[in-house]
């Protein structure tokens, strides 16, 4: 038995479906999550019953059964969730791409479904709905460091690390700026987006007001209401359904020494990200290709600068570096590398990533509406300062 | 490049380590986590910076990270929750075993932590813990149907399918006051087992109080605080370190048509685990081997009923004859097929199924207290009643 050990090449996306993005979508999170799944199913030209695996976040509130019942899906032979919230979406195509690998399941719809606006708001952070939120884990005795000195948000423990790296690189905010700009400008020509026909000028970036000093308003991701599913199957069986298939060239997860959610400050230095340099590294040895290759990124953008970080982690550019890369909308369409293409989640909406790797699918497809021309390789990332995860689409 | 897609062959299990089971540990779960992968670690003999994947259940509240930063594992490339509680339990092991077969992970820790007798009792079920189990999943909807006819525990909602099993199969209750009987027994000898040296009889089953008829005391498992933890690696590496290596020959996850948590009362009949039907049928094919190849199983055993409807849904016996192959002794040292030689979850410890893992892998590697002769291929199974797993050990 050949027991060549690579994920490369041994799965593709055969299908991609979605709600509508809302800020009070009006049903639940079930609801949301089995319209798109009915709707990624439909993409691929599968019956819901050919459907014989399921990857969800943990932190998902609609079961992967749930959906199974609603759906008609039959009988599972695959289910996995991963952690660590939006780290871990695209972990849930690498989790499906391990599963037709091996094997265990055929076809797998992956899936995040929040109403993240109407609902519980993952913003709030470490305030009434902590404990909700994840359940009583033993990461919570964390806050007991943070909190007291007020650091009680997403925005507050990115602010820390985003201080940081100011001051190291000698970056001004305007690169944080940039990654706004960029995600605003592609959100404008995006029905889909939230802010479609909103675009920004550095001049309001400048103005928006602190939230947690150095991010203000316009470096803060969206709350969303919504859902999105994508369909996982072999690259032999993506070449006979209805959608050209993106075959996933590499998909890897990181976690770095030290890792918190959040708030690994207890590290040597705090302005990096460790985590995506793990799984950086094992992006590039799988692909076997480099930043060189990559036409256009998504790249998770709950907050700017940890956009502008991955920049280097990533590779795109050296240490110190970013800031003079974003300038100028570089990572805009007709820029060097158009990231977020979709608007991203400060743009489009929040869908804890998942939205991202359906724009990544649009890429290759050649189906995006700011369609970067001849993309051969898109790179999609998850959730930083948490574990994270990666991956690399390319053609079938 | 050859992608045969399989997982049989494809990963060993190197190292087992566990807490001691009691019913009030004094320690937090993460603590016990800890000491559970720790042991493993040793048992295999690695380092614990070879660590590089860790899959856990998704009710666990001992996140990997934290284990990681405790026992400094370093950098994770590879994280996974298996969802629905016990019935991931094997399903830890198929999703580490993914991990090493694609690549993605060279070593990964398998465990489960919890104080279910101190801490959070599972036993309580939809009571006043029931949102804090599984935080606000749109599963728990179903509660409304049950639970105003006072079906609100797991003994009650598995004793609607046991008392209709009894309907059908024409057995009595001594069918399952032989797995009962099998698993004190077992236990009576295993220094490790909370009932350590306290057998029972039939009389004693037959004469013990009713939880929900047709569940007698002795029917339920227990409550335990308690870890377990699994070392997974190919079976290259693993020939390599200390242990034997215990090899995979076949790992599966199930689930049914009309799939519920704990109450799938909705399907056409209920006296049958379809769930674990479905794992069956992939275990024998991925396997290749079939059930008179097996020589010792265990078998989850959160309640009796559940594991003789296992034996005709493993296919050990037809439908209806388990009150057959269950009587007088056949499931015990020296009989047809040993079930639960470490006293199981009504013995041992209920540690969500994953003490019977490390049994399986000790019945293996030929160094379990009540060890079976000659012993091949060892039968392990996960919670039923719910998605749920399986998987066949074997020697490397």
């Amino acid at each position: 038995m050949n027991t060549e050990r690579t994920l490369a090449g041994r799965a593709a996306i055969a299908g991609i479906g979605a709600t509508d993005f809302s800020k009070a979508s009006g049903r639940t999170e079930l609801h949301l999550a089995c319209e798109a799944v009915a709707t990624a199913i439909a993409d691929a030209g599968l019956r819901p019953n050919e459907v014989d695996g399921m990857v969800a976040f943990s932190y998902d509130t609609a079961p992967d059964i749930e959906i199974a019942r609603t759906l008609g899906l039959g009988e599972l032979s695959f289910m996995s969730l991963t952690p660590h919230g939006g780290g871990g979406a695209t972990a849930t195509v690498m989790h499906a791409a391990m599963a037709v690998a091996t094997g265990v399941a055929d076809v797998v719809v992956c899936y995040r479904s929040l109403n993240a606006r109407s609902g519980r708001r993952l913003g709030a952070g470490a305030g009434r709905h902590a404990t909700t939120l994840t359940g009583a884990t033993a990461d919570m005795v964390h806050m007991g460091w943070y909190a007291p000195y007020g650091l009680v948000t997403p925005a507050g423990w990115v602010g820390m690390v985003a201080r940081r790296y100011l001051e190291t690189s000698g970056a001004t905010t305007d690169a944080f700026g940039w990654v706004s700009h960029a995600a605003r400008r592609h959100a404008a020509t995006n029905p889909a987006a939230w802010f479609y026909g909103q675009p920004i000028t550095m001049e309001d970036h400048r103005a928006s007001r602190w939230i947690a000093e150095p991010l203000r308003l316009l470096d803060c991701c969206q709350e969303s209401d919504g859902a999105v599913a994508i369909i996982v199957t072999t690259p032999e069986r993506a070449r006979d359904l209805r959608a050209p298939p993106v075959v996933v060239r590499a998909a890897t997860q990181g976690s770095g020494t030290d890792q918190e959610m959040m708030t690994s400050y207890t590290r040597p230095s705090i302005e990096a990200l460790p985590e995506m340099a793990v799984a950086a590294a094992g992006l590039w040895k799988q692909a076997g290709i480099g930043p060189i290759d990559v036409q256009t990124a998504i790249l998770y953008d709950h907050f700017t600068p940890y956009v502008v970080m991955q920049l280097e982690e990533l590779g795109f550019c050296g240490r110190g570096e970013a800031k003079d890369f974003v300038a100028d909308g570089a990572i805009e369409i007709g820029g060097r590398l158009p990231i977020n293409t979709n608007g991203g989640q400060l743009g489009e909406a929040y869908i804890h990533g998942m939205n991202g790797i359906a724009e990544a699918v649009r890429q290759v497809r050649g189906s995006a509406v700011n369609q970067v021309p001849e993309v051969e390789h898109v790179l999609v990332t998850s959730g930083t300062g948490v574990p994270t995860s990666a991956m690399i689409l390319g053609h079938g």
